[in-house]
């Protein structure tokens, strides 16, 4: 029996936001109305928002979102509703808490049904607050057969369970109940290249369960963590038939009814990733309730890149561009980034570092006596910038943009509380040859030089002494990119690294030695939007003591 | 059969060392052997240290542990030994790994023996890496039938595993066999009034399996996690009757033939807490390779203690004060400082931040035309501060200890960049309150006024603009404190916390929602060392963007 039209609701919550979450809840329930939806499907804990994390210990917390679902189920007159929260279970468990979702038709509560499969790898971490669910039946509504299963539960069917092999396969303990359908409440966090993994998780469970699949997504981004939406119709022959929009709330009238014809899907994987991080620096600000951001514009590629984000993001007049020079910026990088902000109309103010470099020189002397000059004097000069920066932040109300890239924060090629300074590390998980195309790509969409050429050209230098060039100290951006997608993001050995790469042994381990070491800065950085398999701060986890490479 | 003579080796490993660890194991072997020990016992992952987090991923680290449990096996001729690491597992499991126990005996590898209850709560998250173990039966060694726990594994019976009931308790499990004696291989933090927690827990499983328990446990600090070491042995009346010393390596020769009359332990609750601060400092430098430290010293009680715990820990010479006073600092302030100081032995050197902090003034005024001063003006200086601490630090190679309180973390009471400054959290898991009972109890323990009486009495104030002192935005500490205590250790409601501590609901609130905002100052701030039963940093996982309260 597929009679039957759902409303996809793909929704942005905030998390912890009960009543704003719930307030959209009961409008898509409005809306499904209006659709003459029989069933509305929302995705994972909409009430509470994924991640919720430690709040998960506050009793009322819980008991809060209890209260709210009386407010769903009662909106949920002629309709039914699938809606994820926590519950507390009274059973004897190990946790007390279940992610679980409820299955309400009409006004009433049929039941509750907890998710099976509990990811704990990268940023996932549900074994800690959470019991894995222990029954598993299709759910009757409106002479339908339906098979209802929480994200990662669709997932170890297809083999895409990262770390982990589950011992249960949900989708083969449906297909004992020949259900008609199968709906998926996912909160899914976006990376690289990612969308159309999904797709095919829907489709393997389509062609093994031989019904159609619906899967509702999460959009938004909620701290670190970034949610692409495009929630995805597949039908019984598992082919694509309907995409929910990318990176924006979206409503999605799936009629199972309808035979309708297969769509395609493809994406631009520049245009998703430049998405993916307008998305993340937006929410950001609105969640927070902020509105405007300053960062330092060096006239190098990466400030280059976050200011344009920033513009995308918040609009050219919420941005404050600010340039800090010093004795050894180059009149280049001068002319460069005020090129920049011209083309993309955001202001710029210029402070000069000059003085209080030397202020601080002089009041150092005493205490640097007969010590050379170092990187001493280069941190300096980078954290006078950090003081200007949240200086203005403080006065002004700006949030700070940090605009290192994951290359400089895996090898510490950065200084803390310096360059580092910043409420979101807007471009710490793009690596630096990522960024270049980036850049080139920004070009190319907008039909015209908006990062000037000279800026992508030029070989990349933190100008904090003469002459400096990032090769000076590091290996070509290329090689360096190769080790982390290798040792960060596969965890291969250094000598597998060097063999597949073909990098000499001993520069694959001086990076990697480099990265160990800067583990004490990073722990130290902003908040860093999560754009690749792995990132560094959230779902990543490393000792700063230890001895091991 | 008690006829057995165990070496309880509690030793302190480097997370990742597993050289330098297994060097020890085998010292520690020969020790067996010359004290005529039959079975020498370590802690929990002995080989590779706890905790080892993602270094666990590598497969490499995962190998090198085998290949190093190669050369315990070789040493042990004519002994038996149970050493703690982690092992692959081929039989097809969640995880792939096993937090394991290898049981030897004479150059033979008996076999292994994995943790069955794997703690996921506050710093522990073990389900992240690990799989439980199946099997659970007594090992048979030297005629003896020997039931061996690993950490966690004990815990359950007792009712004193944290947040979690687990489903099976590995204790009644090993009743079953009526075992001759229980070991367990632990690896278990200190907190603040612990120590005889862990007696209690030993004497539980005692008087259950009407046999001898003998505890080995891991001491030393692996960054934030403190180990307090106090390996205990309690005899089949479930009395304690040997303990191994707290706080450092130690070796305890139990002799379970022999019928030695109970110990009492009693410990004193202030020494115990200033012992695992000053073992948390001294092994994070060691550990890291440093030796120096620097620190603000500005004559209020946090730096004072700071600068105690950090000259106990390094010693006086490889301790620098850095008093920076500007307009607003007291001449009390610099006098209580000084005489700080030189009770101490501790060289100080004085940079006034007067200076820089006009020449910012100046700097900046352009820019904050028509704006009143405000917090930004606070926070300039603690910048100032941070910078010229961490200009000294880079060129002199000192690492920067940071002096805030837990109270002031919570609150945000701090400078971001500023005071917060570091490479390491020296006192900020303790409350405002115990710090100045830490103080007095100081000067107690000296017999002298280490600490200036003045220091001790005067009204905390951040000396940033004229006449501030922290009453003026905070509510007395006393309170601040126990709405800490409510929320923060034991996840109170609001309702509660002003129930039990009979504070006005309205400032019960203000202060809760003083700690979401600041969460994402702390997460940008050093490593803490962990003395409480929640720490902020480790353990604390809280969303920086979310609405709930």
């Amino acid at each position: 029996m597929y009679n039957m039209k759902i409303l996809v609701a793909q929704l942005n919550p905030i998390v912890g936001d009960l009543d704003g979450n719930t307030q959209k809840i009961l409008e898509s329930i409005e809306e499904g109305k209006r659709k003459r939806a029989d069933l509305v499907l929302f995705s994972e804990l909409t009430i509470c928002g994924y991640p919720p994390e430690d709040l998960l210990f506050h009793r009322t917390f819980i008991e809060s979102q209890t209260l709210h679902l009386e407010r769903v189920i009662k909106a949920s007159k002629g309709i039914a509703v699938m809606v994820g929260l926590v519950r507390r279970t009274t059973e004897h468990r190990e946790k007390h808490l279940l992610n679980s979702a409820a299955i309400i038709d009409d006004g009433k509560l049929l039941g509750f049904q907890d998710k099976w499969l509990l990811p704990t790898y990268d940023v996932f971490d549900e074994r800690r607050y959470f019991d894995p669910g222990q029954e598993l039946s299709p759910w009757e509504i409106r002479g339908s057969k339906v098979g209802l299963l929480i994200c990662e539960d669709i997932w170890q069917h297809a083999g895409y369970a990262q770390y982990t092999r589950y011992l249960r396969d949900p989708v083969m303990e449906l297909k004992k109940h020949s259900v008609d359908f199968l709906v998926n409440m996912s909160a899914s966090p976006y990376q690289f290249q990612k969308p159309d993994v999904r797709i095919n998780v829907c489709k393997k469970a389509a062609k093994t369960l031989k019904c159609p699949v619906v899967m509702c997504c999460q959009v938004g981004a909620n701290g670190p963590i970034l949610f692409d939406g495009y929630s995805i119709y597949v039908n019984k022959e598992a082919k694509l038939c309907q995409l929910a929009k990318g990176f924006e709330e979206d409503h999605l009238l799936v009629d199972l009814k309808k035979d309708i014809s297969p769509c395609s899907f493809s994406y631009h994987d520049m245009e998703n990733l430049l998405s993916a991080l307008i998305m993340g620096v937006r929410d950001y600000f609105r969640k927070c309730g902020f509105k405007k951001a300053c960062l330092g514009i060096s006239g190098g590629i990466d400030s280059a890149l976050v200011a344009y984000i920033a513009k995308r993001a918040l609009g050219c007049e919420n941005v404050m561009g600010v340039s800090m020079p010093s004795r050894y910026t180059s009149d280049q990088s001068l002319c460069d980034g005020a090129t920049l902000m011209k083309n993309m109309g955001v202001e710029c103010m210029e402070v000069s570092i000059e003085e209080p470099f030397g202020d601080f020189l002089s009041l150092l002397a005493p205490y640097f006596e007969g010590k050379a000059e170092d990187t001493t004097e280069e941190n300096l000069q980078a954290r006078i910038r950090g003081i200007i920066l949240m200086a203005l932040s403080n006065k002004h109300g700006y949030i700070v943009l940090s605009t290192g890239n994951k290359s400089e924060t895996a090898l510490g090629y950065s200084t803390l509380y310096g360059d580092m300074c910043g409420g979101l590390g807007v471009i710490a998980d793009v690596m630096k040859t990522r960024v270049y195309a980036l850049c080139r790509y920004i070009n190319e969409r907008e039909g015209k030089e908006m990062i000037p050429q000279s800026i992508i050209e030029r070989p990349p230098s933190a100008e904090l002494r003469a002459d400096q060039k990032d090769l000076d100290s590091l290996p070509e951006y290329t090689i360096v990119d190769q080790v982390l997608e290798g040792y960060v993001e596969n965890y291969l050995s250094i000598d597998e690294i060097a063999e597949k790469y073909e990098i000499p042994q001993e520069i694959v381990y001086s990076l990697v030695e480099k990265i160990h070491m800067a583990e004490y800065k990073r722990r130290q950085g902003p908040p860093i939007l999560r754009v690749s398999k792995k990132a560094f701060g959230v779902g990543r986890h490393y000792p700063i003591v230890q001895k091991w490479i």
